[in-house]
């Protein structure tokens, strides 16, 4: 594995490190971690990348690694956003897989292009919807196809956040890490609210199967005229006629990470919470509340194989993220077929895109119900 | 108190009884029961009521208390919605005062035209939008008025509910006494989307001190194109700016009578539960999360005063319920001043349903976003 | 209904008071409320008792009612626990049935000779373990006893408080009304660890059907060498050699009023605790953890019977308690038989004193193993 | 670092590897992963073990290892616990560091004298008491030494398991990895509650500061009069008159993997629950519950540091397990001082058989005051 960004002072860097390693198939041999050189060779001396492979851009990583015996097997993207598309670009013209940091693009036109270069290029595209490697989302998503809840009468997913302003002293960083992500130049559009917005999508869809088909949105806070939005609150029609509502927020003051996704069905309601990611809650018409438990005998088989340890002993968020790297990391030991990996993909990336870009078109058009394109 | 309607059979009928009977301080002494003669005085048999004071109508109840040395002080009306409007206008004209269940009427019209014989009669008339009497809600309400939790960025309101089908084997009834909520000539407009949306909505402004300006709103499952929905997601714009969402679901299964607020201010972030009725949850900004119990010394003097038991003694439904009734009484007898007295009253009913009329209004324009009207 | 003790200033009494009410089949006439006469007068005055029926003294009151054409029919002793046995003794004497506050006595002679008193009257003796009303404890009950869960396999039980401090401010107080149950010539032997103790204890051989047979205590902070214990944790065998705990303590800092029992069997284990009152857990072997709600269909015909409201509508300590003065009244009016009636008697109030002396016996031979005597 | 036992089928070896690997300082390059030859090869070469480093027994390993150029720092051992004690020694007297599982050995005796072998050894022996890395206990531990909580007036410990019979069909295993702990030639003395109640002891002192001094017990489910027990409910009294109770079940149907300790002090009330690791519980006098989460700045410099990710990002089991490590490492590279290393050692191993030691004896008489002796 070759990974660009991340480097010294990153956020998002440690945990892509951490979790490929986890699971003990991937090695992180070579790296770009900066576009400052220094900085770049920095980070990889500290994390004891042999020097020759400590390269100072994406571009030479790229190039030097084609010319090795013994080259990289893919590259993992841990930049800020605006930069993920070229770099995915180019890393998949060199021959490279390719593992994304979310969201998969800045924008949508960026993200269609890029669908274009995956579909050319014979080469694995995957991205980290972290929440998709949980072993309780998986077994929600078996539950709603398994036709043992009925039929899906709504849907409600929320991602609550009011943490940013408080976790970063504790790192110990100078600087806020997640600083870009308030800078036009350098984040996605839609800001905060499609930042974590895309998550609370990908969920919907990956767990319910259904499609988000139109959106009316009142999106908050933005900044300086920019389409950088602090919260979002998002009407949803979905196939099959289901009525559902996405809200995504920045100013959920006291909330730390709650991606929280509720879906209704006839005979029974599912909550899943990442404040306790091992449960999932079945709340049956009969009024009965079931909870489920991680590492148990009874869920689906995709999620048993999503635990590493047996029930009571808690797994959190890198346990999932290294589901999501090990599972690419058997598409590329073709171990498993593209149709039956789990990890979402560039599909799953332009439809991300897509919602934010159709929210912001409904904003902008006084909430008027918005089509997604696809 | 006279009672109108609340018969044999009925569900809130006999929960206005015990709310009024738990304070010890109002007497049921007259009662028309139901609109069936037979009915009225199988009931009020029943309930030990003289059978000089069990009347066959209300209007005959109305004229005969009035011509008695003892009469009632007040009457209290549990009928189906669409006669709250006629028995409290006749009500306030025969002089006795009104406690009405909620909603206040079965339209906006009406709630106009009560609020004017309301206005012009001296008389009190409040009504029972039971959440507002928990003591935490209370709190809750206090906290967002003392400046403590700082300015307020959003809230969000909801009620899920999905135990009509499962709660009436259990009452031993033949007929769900819910029934009437579904036929278009005895529920009030909007249907179980506004039976319980306008608990939502009171609550919201009850705690907040804002006001909802416009909504866009999404409803569903229309009964029969007779604006009777089980469902409704509205986005809010409050005063301030400040933007808000508000769910009320009779289809969310799995849910019993989740009524969940949700303040979220600058400093800290409030949740109140009808879950967890004697809790209030407050969110610090740097991750703190403090529980608040009922019945403890540290909570405003409006939230101590509203709880019966010390802390660790659980209260419920029943008792917020009497806390409206008690301050009724307060009010009729000069204890405490109309201003001060914290029970709604005709504005709040008023409110309520124009926020209904809007959401349905919006609905039928493509959720454009549409003004409440007073 | 007659009452003795409970008057202004007293905590116990208003409840007592309230849950008779609630009920609707109980009206309180008849008080003999203060040991101090004008004390008595004013409580008496307060609560609109019939000042020929505000006695000084409950002799006076036992005499008078005695002569009178309508007298109560039983009397409710909210005194001290020192005075319980007296009164009691009295009471039955002069041919009034009883109910009376916990613990039954101050020790287990007077519980012995208390019980023969009852045997020997043809009257009623029921006493307020209060959280056997509580519809989830019953049906708690009712799955021990139907054999769904297989052998019990092992108890705790605990009741955890320390609100005392703070619990008194609040209710406008002047004096603690807890005060007496620190003084040795008001309270029962065990001080704290018996008050509560016995709630533990009866809650315990309630649900399970088990009898406790022999205990190692450990009591601690005793008060004066006048065995008041402010904490006790002793080690149990019950019937058919199940080893249990039952802790009870008034040194538990931040809890307020956790009686919690768990019982744990060879298919599921239960969890109820009074902080949740309205839920019960089932754990079952497989790991799937079940929570089960009052006012749903799916519970025993007692817990059913036992709630008040619908699914969703909290109910708490009062409606509890408001259950065992309707049960009693049924008995009176030999609406049920005392072989059916829930609650307790005589017997359970002697075992509870046969526990609580048993447990100091124990504590006074370095905690070895102690029978206790019927 | 070589691993002896932990092979394929092992329950907790696979464990040890990923905790080891997560914080990237630690090598797994050498193993004698079975008393089984070929399992033992076939372990090693699943684990890309270079050849000449797949050991057929720990001698062999030792012996081996210190003729190398390159010989691992230390050795872990993941066996059945009745080889700790021979595997450590030899170990030491080899020159090696011992990061050993619990418990430290199977015997009392065993433990001195495994004491006395780190004492002359001028090595390091750590073992994987793994709750401690907690950063939520060393909050907890940080709070009870620091003196804002007042003086400590009551310890409660549990232990509550009921998950073996129900985790192990999930990790795909023919064999159940834990039945070695059911056979006394294999399982340390006191059986299940040894195996687990040494966690409950430790979590207790480690947190406190306190010692446990003398103990009562009662233990259940002997199997074979083999002092094999799957129950213990012990009484304790801690240094300076604090008591105690420590319940350690392998009987709590419904349990998971419940380790629990609560902390009653004169200001507040600590609660620590494995279920929520993340999650420190603190009831202050006056009826506020504050919840703090790992991750989040306010916490203490230790509980702080043993965080890898920012608050909102659930960590469980194996970063616990990781910080034991990691520290381990750090007392080996000398980047840390015995004294201020928190993983646990031969004192608190030769504490916890002490406990077990103790409890037996009191057991065998008739639950006699027993002290525990170092």
């Amino acid at each position: 594995m070759g990974m660009v960004g991340g480097g010294l002072g990153s956020f998002i860097g440690p945990v892509h490190r951490a979790a490929a390693r986890l699971g003990n198939r991937i090695e992180l041999v070579a790296g770009a971690f900066s576009a400052t050189p220094q900085k770049a060779r920095d980070a990889a001396a500290a994390m004891q990348i042999a020097p020759d492979r400590a390269y100072e851009s994406y571009q030479q990583m790229f190039s030097a690694e084609r010319g090795r015996a013994d080259p990289i097997d893919f590259v993992t993207i841990v930049t800020p956003t605006a930069l993920h598309f070229p770099i995915a670009r180019m890393a998949l013209e060199s021959g490279l897989h390719v593992f994304s940091d979310k969201p998969a693009t800045a924008t949508l036109e960026e993200a269609r292009a890029l669908r274009r270069c995956v579909e050319k290029s014979n080469l694995h595209y995957r991205l980290s919807y972290t929440y998709t490697g949980y072993p309780m989302v998986r077994h929600a998503r078996d539950l709603c196809r398994g036709g043992s809840l009925g039929a899906i009468r709504k849907i409600v997913v929320e991602y609550n956040s009011g943490w940013v302003d408080m976790a970063f002293k504790r790192l110990g960083l100078d600087v806020n890490p997640m600083n870009w992500r308030f800078d036009p130049s350098l984040a996605a559009m839609g800001g905060a609210f499609a930042d974590i917005g895309v998550h609370a999508f990908n969920i919907l869809e990956f767990v319910s199967g259904l499609r988000v088909q139109t959106v009316s949105a009142q999106l908050n806070g933005e900044k300086l005229g920019n389409s950088l939005f602090d919260d979002g609150n998002v009407l949803l029609k979905l196939s099959g006629d289901v009525p559902g509502v996405l809200m995504a927020s920045g100013l959920a003051t006291g909330n730390r990470n709650d991606l929280r996704l509720r879906v209704f069905a006839e005979r029974a309601g599912l909550l899943w919470s990442h404040n306790r990611p091992d449960e999932l809650t079945v709340g049956w018409r009969d009024g009965r509340t079931e909870t489920l438990h991680a590492g148990t005998d009874y869920l689906s088989g995709t999620a048993v194989k999503s635990s590493r340890l047996p029930v009571g002993h808690p797994e959190g968020y890198l346990e999932a993220f290294a589901n999501l790297y090990e599972e690419f990391a058997d598409l590329i030991a073709n171990a498993t077929s593209a149709e039956h990996c789990l990890v979402p993909g560039i599909d799953e990336g332009a439809r991300g895109m897509s919602f934010v870009a159709a929210a912001i078109a409904s904003w902008r058009a006084s909430s008027a119900w918005t089509t997604l394109v696809d």
